[in-house]
């Protein structure tokens, strides 16, 4: 284990050289790593399985994710259009005087700290997401290792690091760490200059406030906490099979990887005449549901209380009560626990209630007044990575419009059907939210438009092209998307529009 | 004037209105914007002469900056590029199983308090660049009005939401407040979804943190201090005029609005060789600069302070004394203060000498090795909104080559030729920074890119056409750029590199 000092110094020393990397490098060493990866499959499932419970095709279709990330972050990096290269020509008659040659572009922002979560021991973690995102727009990572899974995390860092030296990116560009004592000094150090974050809403605060009281604060994308509603309009129950359809649906939601998820439905809203059929098919749909191991004592710990609350809180009916039970070598294995309630008692509940159960615990809450959806939305989940609506597509109601908007006010996606969990890794996707769904509402950390998290603007003026960065060269080596402002368009200014 | 409260209120209220406007109208309301302020220029500069004492041609071409940058943002929002919108087409055969209809665009954040500054009344006040970007988003604005120019501040105002009544945008699109508490208020209320800010460094960091601090955080965008150094390589001296123009040059950018600009250089950086040289033609420019008031009684003390410990720190020597003068009604005068020293005396005088002088006051730094000046650069000057060289065009020596590369990670532009002061108003221009150039270095608040400062993603998935935001459908009304990602392209990523 090397010294933080260390660490942050290596980090430092390799910003520049990384930096300067052509696009097209930095791709193919993202391919790179997705191909060692999938490479060493046997080896690194075998050890996920071991750490953290999670089953072996769910981990190899998550191997199989994270390496579709990085060759779609590949693509990212080798088009160029990330980088935002804009220039403008000088102009002797611009409208406001002679203006001169002005060339901008996102550069990156140096070394980012990367907090591992413990659910996507892969796709969210040492090689996961935020860790392809930065390493496509240059900048070197430093990942802070989840406890839950560390011999996992050593076994692909060294996976990670192999492929990047073979593909010829700078020592130093991709390093490990262990232990939430080396995470807070690294996240101190004035070297590192952005960090993301992927975990509860608690310790998402505690980073966040650290790196925005340093001397120089820096840029915190956490990705934090989710309940993740569910609204079944009176237009989606049309069917007699549709209460039993959406029923199945949403057991496998709450039931797969335990509800280890951040995108596991935590409530599910329904007419009060559709209350009891949905219940019981629920009930049916989540019998069969076998024992699954929770991540780690910790998460089991939190699962338990959060757990014993809700089942505890005025107004709430059992319709499943689910399981926890202890095995001989510490385990915790549950099965889900599906609860009931109305509004009222959902609003009186305040926390105790609404707060994220992570874990396979989940609310259906009926109610009696659509037309009070909105606003009851607005109130009770203010920040969401997802939400979702059932009704006909044909509904043009007031109550689902007004609905819509609020959703798309309090959240990062909102489904249409469907369920939130299984989060599609494709160009368009976002994947965060107002808080406490993340700290910071404009970033994403699935889809393409993670990379903006990791980059900075810098424009130059009146350079020689000897200086420039590539992507402004009049010459543009690395044939990237440049857009260019002529001289004289000033002059038509606000004239079209 | 309007309580807190109900100011909070309107906005909230206004929000999804003005979100849902067309961007073509909201283009015609920045245009409309812009007319009504040129039209009442008479009035309005007069009011902003009396409470600055900044001279009346500096005033009538910054009200004009002001309706250009109106209108240049009244383009951004017409052409739609900045909503980023991106279709991802359902795939059966998607590379990791059958992937949803995904759609993602940038949506306005919400109400967004803006804190005005003092030195440009008009483009970085009431109607200035981040009211532009943030109306241009679909932000309602509330502007916390500098105190420096309470009268002006109200009649712009005045202005501004005339005509926005006028262009049929929603009531309580914009807004005014008065006094620091007030300010608070609105920024710890939970309705104000972002801020934006121009400053100094003490009260920027103050409010940065009360932003970075509520229960929900939200996002601030302050635009603090700089001292923006200027580098004059050797190759820069090679002609025997050389030390002169530039001396001539430095001077009329130290002594314009009484040097009270953001980008002032602070720091002119000569080889030793040339310091007398330069030093001599400072003077001698200097000495023709006539009294400038300075533009409140804070900033006046604030300024004496600070010259007084830069005159008096170690190794300082004085060219110019600059003059200090209180008139009978309270205003302070002042002529330019022009000081030299060395490379050593600067590094040994921490921030009594490195810290901003907001005012008539810049230091000429004489150095001997030019190889220093890139990690001088790193170590005495981390975040900055502008750095400068001046170099031969033909210079690709080392020195220069590392300098550049230091002044394009600790700043915002980088400049060869020509001065800081003057920020052009163009698409691709950068004017932001490190800390504590801003509070947020990845912002700029000129130039197009500024809007997205006040946008948040949000997806769609599976959503019937009808609910979704007119730039994500499919018959495209606003006529708006798409990026759309057709099924079976997801097996070619990382392909191609």
């Amino acid at each position: 284990m090397h010294s933080i000092e260390s660490i942050a110094s290596t980090a430092a020393a390799a910003a520049p050289l990384f930096a300067s990397t052509p696009p097209h490098d930095r791709a193919h060493a993202l391919v790179a790593v997705a191909d060692a990866l999938l490479a060493a499959a046997d080896e690194l499932v075998a050890l996920a399985q071991l750490e953290t419970g999670l089953a072996e095709p769910r981990l190899r279709g998550e191997l199989k994710r994270t390496a579709v990330q990085l060759r779609l972050f590949a693509d990212v990096t080798a088009d160029g259009a990330y980088l935002d290269a804009r220039i403008d020509r000088p102009d002797a008659d611009f409208v406001l005087g002679p203006r001169p040659d002005v060339r901008r572009t996102l550069m990156p922002r140096g070394p980012v700290l990367n907090f591992a979560g413990s659910n996507f021991p892969f796709a969210f973690s040492v090689a996961g997401g935020d860790t392809a995102a930065a390493l496509a727009a240059g900048c070197p990572v430093i990942v802070k290792a989840h406890p839950g899974h560390p011999r996992l995390s050593d076994a692909t860092h060294r996976v990670v690091v192999e492929a990047l030296n073979d593909a010829g990116m700078p020592a130093g560009t991709f390093q490990i760490v262990h232990g939430q004592d080396e995470g807070v000094a690294l996240l101190n150090d004035d070297r590192i200059r952005a960090a993301s974050f992927t975990g509860s809403v608690r310790a998402g605060r505690f980073l966040a406030d650290i790196a925005a009281s340093r001397p120089r604060p820096i840029p915190f994308f956490g990705e934090l906490g989710s309940v993740n509603p569910v609204y079944a309009l009176p237009s989606a129950f049309t069917a007699p099979t549709d209460a039993a359809s959406l029923a199945a649906g949403f057991a496998t939601s709450v039931s797969n990887s335990a509800g280890q998820l951040c995108t596991k439905p935590g409530f599910l809203f329904v007419p009060t005449t559709a209350l009891n059929d949905v219940a019981a098919a629920v009930a049916t749909a989540v019998a069969s549901v076998p024992e699954h191991r929770l991540l780690s004592p910790q998460i089991a710990a939190g699962f338990a209380t959060r757990r014993d609350a809700t089942i505890g809180a005025a107004g709430v009916s059992t319709v499943v009560p689910g399981s926890l039970r202890t095995s001989d070598d510490g385990e915790v294995w549950v099965t889900p626990t599906i609860l009931s309630t109305d509004v009222a008692a959902l609003e009186a509940g305040g926390d105790a209630l609404l707060d994220e159960s992570f874990g396979p615990l989940s609310i259906v809450v009926g109610y009696t007044d659509v037309a009070q959806l909105a606003t009851l939305a607005e109130r009770l989940f203010p920040g969401n990575l997802t939400s979702t609506v059932y009704a006909s597509a044909s509904d043009d109601s007031a109550p689902l419009t007004n609905l819509v908007t609020v959703l798309s006010e309090t959240s990062g996606r909102v489904l249409f059907g469907g369920w939130p969990t299984g989060v599609s890794v494709t160009p368009a996707m976002h994947h965060g939210g107002p808080w406490p769904a993340t700290t910071c509402d404009n970033g994403t950390s699935v889809g393409t438009a993670a990379i903006t998290r990791f980059l900075r603007g810098v424009a130059w003026q009146d350079a020689p092209q000897h200086v420039l960065p590539p992507q402004l060269r009049d010459d543009n080596p690395w044939n990237v998307p440049q857009s260019i402002a002529s001289a004289g368009e000033s002059a038509q200014w606000g004239t079209a529009v």
